[in-house]
């Protein structure tokens, strides 16, 4: 079995680039999307704990098997770890074999962000390109950059309660973006944008902003909103919103939707990727992809990193399965 | 975080002796079981494909989480892989930072061993010395020895449908057990014994044996049967046996149990570990402990195993997790 630990992540980025990484995992995200129903889904599993979550993320096709390990501890940060780990594996469906055990904090933070531009590819105006982050932690950058994949961005408006952390994303994003301003508050960040992104850690059911400075034609991606009880949007600004989410059942539970019910969302984003149900439709309308993240999504890059990592010869091998003669002689395994 | 490969395993259990390692895992099964209610439990995950499933097993306290990944291909064997591999995680609840991983087909076969023999602590007459066990596959041997450290075994029938599985049963345990006799039949094997082992592993409804060929005061402890549509036993031996299972909710999807509903259980092994439902009551009466495999077992072998791994100094050191000053900079690791 193949172990991709941060160093062969980092080296097949380093490789490809990360902007030219972000236009093959969009791809791939868009045929999985496109071949929704091929997948066997499930809400995660998860364990919810007074001080975070642990969750279990599995994904199969006829062909492979995925699952993340990921937890989420927003107060991590204050004893200096990060508020989200993870680790992904993929097996052989035929065999039921793992082939691939990765590293996947990072990979969660790009394929994240990679699912934020494929919804904005699709539901943000053609011509978006001032873009407002806000909450400006662990996932802000790979979000603006895969954004650049699918809109050509010029201005970048941030807000974060941390001034340190804007400019920890002033500071890391300089060289690709001309136009980065670290705005006051949430209202003055959102209030020339085309795409909005939430990203918030708290725990709570917060209102970053309200219907009322939020401009018509506005695509929100909202990100942070991800669990029982976390939520960033009010219920007036959903219920005006053309409202898209990934996978309804876990959505209902999780997403910014757990405030309404199943009646006010308008897609799932595979049938707006499919054709089958109408993306924006004017300039005018306000869009929110209510995204908690899916577990398709990681099946998405956990295929492509595992083809990469054959194509540049990356990771290592490691003896987690037993290689035996006889499949019945398990036991002769101790003796050897 | 720490990985435990097979080698690892296996140094730790050639360091500690088999039979001291099952001393004490039983240990620790018994009190995790003793502790049953401070788990946060829910059934297994299950992927069911035409040629075999693939599963996610997570379990929690408030100190550690603990999943396993576990297939079950019946078919491998055709090929000469194992039908159950299997891979381990234990992560920190306090942060959710993975501790190990480990490999876990050896620890699967020694942990339902392991359960076995704590079954058979409490459900198995005070004297039992003569052990059959029907099917001898990969699991086969790991059982006898486990039930070893909980009755003084003296004589064991086995019998396999492939002849080849009692030849290698009897040569991988000469040294261990004196008598060991293969068999003609399921009926032969089981016609003098205290203790049944039913491990066969084929997807289907079998009837290994009826009631009339059974003895009275004999426990049966019928592992294979763990999945919808995978039972061994027929449904008149279940009725007129104490029938004990691990976990209800799950039980009653995949054990012998499915044939029937939740008012023909006795109780759930913690019950009499516990003391709060009597075990055997005499010397008469058959009991059925219809195991399929709990969460809660891997839990206990992992933090065993973690424990060992710390006192030996056992594992190697992998990069599966970002060290970083500013736990909200994951971005500026792709630079350095």
């Amino acid at each position: 079995m193949r172990l991709l630990d941060i160093p062969a992540i980092k080296s097949m980025l380093n490789s490809i680039g990360l902007a030219s990484f972000y236009q093959r995992l969009i791809m791939q995200l868009e045929d999985d999307f496109r071949n929704w129903n091929k997948f066997y889904k499930s809400p995660r599993h998860a364990i919810h704990y007074k001080h975070g979550v642990i969750e279990l993320m599995p994904c199969s096709d006829d062909e492979l098997y995925s699952f993340k390990y990921v937890n989420g501890h927003p107060r991590n940060t204050e004893k200096n770890k990060l508020s989200v780990v993870a680790m992904g594996l993929l097996a052989s469906v035929e065999s039921g074999y793992p082939l691939m055990i990765t590293e996947m904090t990072l990979l969660t933070a790009i394929r994240t962000a990679a699912v934020a531009a494929l919804g904005a590819k699709y539901l943000a105006k053609k011509n978006a390109s001032r873009l407002a982050i806000i909450g400006c932690g662990a996932q802000s950058e790979f979000q603006a950059k895969a954004m650049q994949a699918v809109h050509s961005i010029s201005h970048i408006y941030i807000y974060d309660i941390d001034a340190s952390a804007m400019e920890k994303f002033s500071n890391n994003l300089s060289a690709d973006f001309t136009h980065i301003k670290c705005c006051n508050s949430a209202i003055e960040a959102i209030s020339n944008a085309d795409i909005i992104i939430t990203a918030t850690a708290d725990n709570k059911n917060a209102t970053l902003f309200t219907e009322n400075s939020v401009s018509s034609g506005t695509h929100i991606h909202a990100m942070g909103g991800d669990g029982p009880g976390k939520t960033e949007l009010d219920v007036s600004l959903l219920k005006q919103s053309k409202l898209i989410v990934e996978f309804s059942p876990q959505s209902l539970v999780e997403g910014e939707v757990q405030q309404l019910d199943a009646s006010h969302i308008h897609a799932e984003l595979w049938q707006v990727i499919r054709g089958e149900k109408p993306a924006r439709e004017n300039d005018e309308e306000i869009t929110i992809f209510d995204s908690v993240g899916f577990a398709v999504e990681d099946y998405s890059i956990l295929k492509l990193v595992y083809e990469i990592s054959e194509e540049l010869k990356l990771g290592t091998d490691v003896d987690l399965i037993p290689v035996i003669d006889d499949p019945k002689n398990l036991y002769g395994l101790l003796k050897i």
